[in-house]
């Protein structure tokens, strides 16, 4: 076989694509086979259930996420910042039919911080913008604020805000007030109310459900989301302040990354997320040849 | 019977006591059947379970807590505050071999609040210090602030902070860095952080997941602790600056209030709150009689 095989292997997502050797796609597939799904055996079995059928000899793969972690196929130290996103050793695994190289991760010492998978990404926009100096916010589960000079990462910082409205609406007493009504200008009151109040995040939570309680059904899911997303705003503060500040990706969380950051008075781009995942594995390849 | 039957029934504790007339305790007895366990039938076997063989004839009972709610036996209207902790009619519910009276919670409109419960608990305080004047601070799994004055209740505010950090420390991604070790120091410079820096809560969390990683584990509980009840003492601010604060309570949740409070720097008494709801549930048992 010639070309290599892509693989972006989150915590519950498998992403693999068939490359050329000139870093065209020739095939995709995914699957559910995330790290939390595997629960530590059947990697490979995982893997050639999607590109088996694409390998003719034992296949180069390059992957990068949470995949090297500690629960993932085979753990790679983390490199820390200030660093280029991609560089150092890759981790190497033999499996019968698959080469594979896992891309590590970057930590920081103070505030202590990591990622797994972001750098890829990063890697991947540079790749497009070598010149950029900003900052990137990375939005999902765990949203990443990454400040990049000189095309070093000089500092991130990790929010859980995904995780926390996930785990409010669907494991706490305000689950029942947390319907699927949505209003922008409830989400728009939220982030004002964080930016210039951050201090009232705590008062705030309970009145959802008394709210609930005493008049009924309203967009408190969308007041959460907003009383969240202000909070990281305010936090982020030394991030965005006075800085290009660029959001990748799409969907709703970046709209409200989006508007949450113009309601704090910062200009923002956004910048699709899809292709750069890949542009980034593909940089590592490069680098590996 | 002479005597009658009191009643602290919660979303997770059943407590009753066998009273005489004069208001001494005579038994006493408790289980899990709380209004979650129940799940909206039962009650009366639950009741009769613990008290049944105290009763002779049709016993008065009188109830406070979860069990006016809507998931509870029978709902009662809030009255809503300014209002004395105890008043207007109890909801009645007519056994076979009960007749029951139970509390009504209290509301407040802007911001949305409620109580059922703790109202019982602050006119038992206030029956035994009726010329209070302050802010009482009621800990538990949604802790109250509660503004008394000239015997009624001004305003309160509830606060998640319970909840959140047993479901930060059960079900998130930090969980596996929450440990059983404790230290007083961490919690103290987590509760000055977000005293003198409230913005940066947000910021805080996803470190305690980091630092494990790559520090191993340390105290990180107790930081936890201190970052959220430092949020809290932030956010309750106009209800502690300038007032006689009354913490009641013992134990560990109690004490880190007290400690916390004493970092904001304002003074804070603590008085036990074993024997308060008990006077509560007499003092309603007297506005009966």
């Amino acid at each position: 076989m010639s070309g290599w095989i892509a693989v972006d292997w989150g915590t519950s997502r498998l992403r693999v694509w068939r490359m050329s050797d000139a870093n065209d796609v020739l095939d995709a597939a995914e699957s559910d086979d995330g790290i939390s799904t595997l629960g530590g055996t059947g990697f490979e079995a995982a893997l050639l259930a999607l590109a088996g059928d694409w390998i003719e000899d034992p296949a180069p793969v390059v992957a990068c996420g949470m995949i090297g972690s500690r629960q993932g196929w085979a753990e790679t130290a983390y490199r820390p910042v200030p660093a280029t996103p991609l560089g150092g050793p890759m981790t190497r695994v033999s499996g019968d039919r698959l080469s594979l190289a896992i891309i590590p991760g970057l930590s920081q010492a103070a505030p202590p911080d990591v990622m797994r998978g972001e750098e890829t990404q990063i890697a991947g926009f540079l790749s497009l913008d070598d010149g950029f100096d900003g900052v990137l916010v990375l939005p999902g589960t765990h949203t990443k604020w990454v400040h990049v000079s000189a095309g070093e990462i000089v500092s991130f910082r990790s929010f859980m805000t995904g995780e926390l409205f996930a785990l409010l609406r669907t494991r706490s007493t305000l689950a029942p007030a947390l319907g699927e009504q949505w209003s922008d200008a409830a989400f728009d009151e939220g982030v004002a109310e964080m930016i210039s109040h951050p201090e009232r995040l705590a008062a705030k939570l309970f009145g959802l459900r008394a709210g609930h309680l005493l008049e009924g059904p309203g967009p408190a899911a969308a007041t959460l989301s907003g009383l969240l997303t202000g909070s990281e705003i305010a936090a982020a503060k030394s991030y965005w302040l006075g800085r290009r500040v660029v959001v990748l990706g799409d969907g709703q969380l970046t709209e409200g990354y989006t508007r949450a950051l113009g309601a704090a008075g910062t200009p923002v781009e956004s910048a699709p997320s899809s292709d750069i995942t890949l542009a980034g594995l593909a940089a590592a390849r490069g680098l590996e040849t």
